[in-house]
């Protein structure tokens, strides 16, 4: 069975982009709305970080039920770890995902700055400083078998297409322009060329896009 | 966590047929053209009677990767087992599903007609003379905290719906008339009013039909 490496559930807006300008500790996707951009998935019978019963289990839940299915490991840029920049100021700033982080498999963070891993719950974060070949490498390994998901963010994704190391995308485009920030994409068109796409608009108001291989 | 009662790659025709007259062992689906019914779902990776790599992996592939996941036992109407009617005359003919049906569990034939149990690879015909309610426990029962997948055929389906035991149910609908057989509805709106739905288009020619209790 062959490992994939899977973006799952990645949020852009109608324009293009992951996140806003200027992240912080308080707005981790900065200018953008956090509730016009993920509303549609936090509404899920499936999603991930769902506390209470209850939830939709339409279009959308088929989606958001593939999160964790079959994932061994992630990778995430430093930006979504958390939102300090450069050396680290603060080693005892776990980042944003607090004690019981969704991943619940090791987690490759890229970046420049590495740091002794942290075990959150049933998440490992590891700090690596290498190219996309190599961390999906060191993150297949850690996998076991199973399949790798590239969570992100925008600029994260786009350094893995360039590499052209991204099996399957799922993308949700949400209805809301941001203007700037971290961007995927112009048009998902730009993927056509490598990918076969599937775009399925859901009653939510995302448009889901789903990317394979050609 | 509830055991739902589901519904997973349902076929039917537009006009609401599961199955078309004139069931036979040669022709499962009687005047049906299961290519013009079936062929979307055979041609997604996830199909579970795949047997070669490859395959598509937009939206039809998320629905087809549904079929097993947290299925713990089915129930089938006869005619899904087989095409005899009536009191068994053959025992040694084991039914449609060759060596290794798909199921993989425990699976509950609803009949008049009991029989001794058949075990073939890792799924197991039981044959029960039941309601609804009674062979539904059996199921969850057998499938040991997971789902129980109501299988159809369209009779079968109808039974659970009126005696209101069905959670959630994913039916496709494929561009092809029959004109006559066993009948799953007449429009899909006749379910509006106890359950949710989604309505998604696929580019496969299919419309999947989402539905999950209000």
């Amino acid at each position: 069975m062959t490992q994939l490496l899977r973006v799952q559930n990645f949020n852009v807006s109608s324009d293009g982009f992951g996140a806003g300008e200027n992240p912080s500790l308080e707005r981790p996707f900065g200018d953008a709305d956090p509730g016009a951009m993920f509303s549609w998935a936090g509404a899920t019978a499936s999603w991930p970080m769902r506390t209470d019963p209850g939830g939709s289990r339409g279009l959308d839940d088929y989606l958001t039920r593939d999160y964790a299915r079959n994932i061994g490991a992630e990778i995430m840029g430093r930006g979504k770890f958390g939102f300090q920049r450069g050396p680290w100021e603060n080693l005892d700033w776990r980042g944003w995902w607090g004690d019981k982080p969704p991943f619940r498999t090791p987690v490759f963070v890229m970046t420049h700055h590495t740091r002794p891993s942290i075990t959150l719950s049933d998440t490992t974060f590891h700090f690596v400083d290498a190219d996309p070949a190599t961390v999906l490498e060191q993150a297949r390994e850690a996998a076991q078998g199973k399949d790798v998901r590239l969570g992100g963010g925008a600029t994260t994704i786009r350094e893995f297409l360039d590499a052209d190391l991204v099996d399957t995308l799922h993308v949700a485009v949400s209805p809301v322009e941001i203007g700037s920030g971290s961007r995927l994409w112009k048009s998902p068109d730009e993927l056509r060329d490598r990918f076969h796409v599937d775009v399925v608009p859901s009653a939510s108001g995302v448009t889901h896009h789903l990317f394979w291989r050609k």
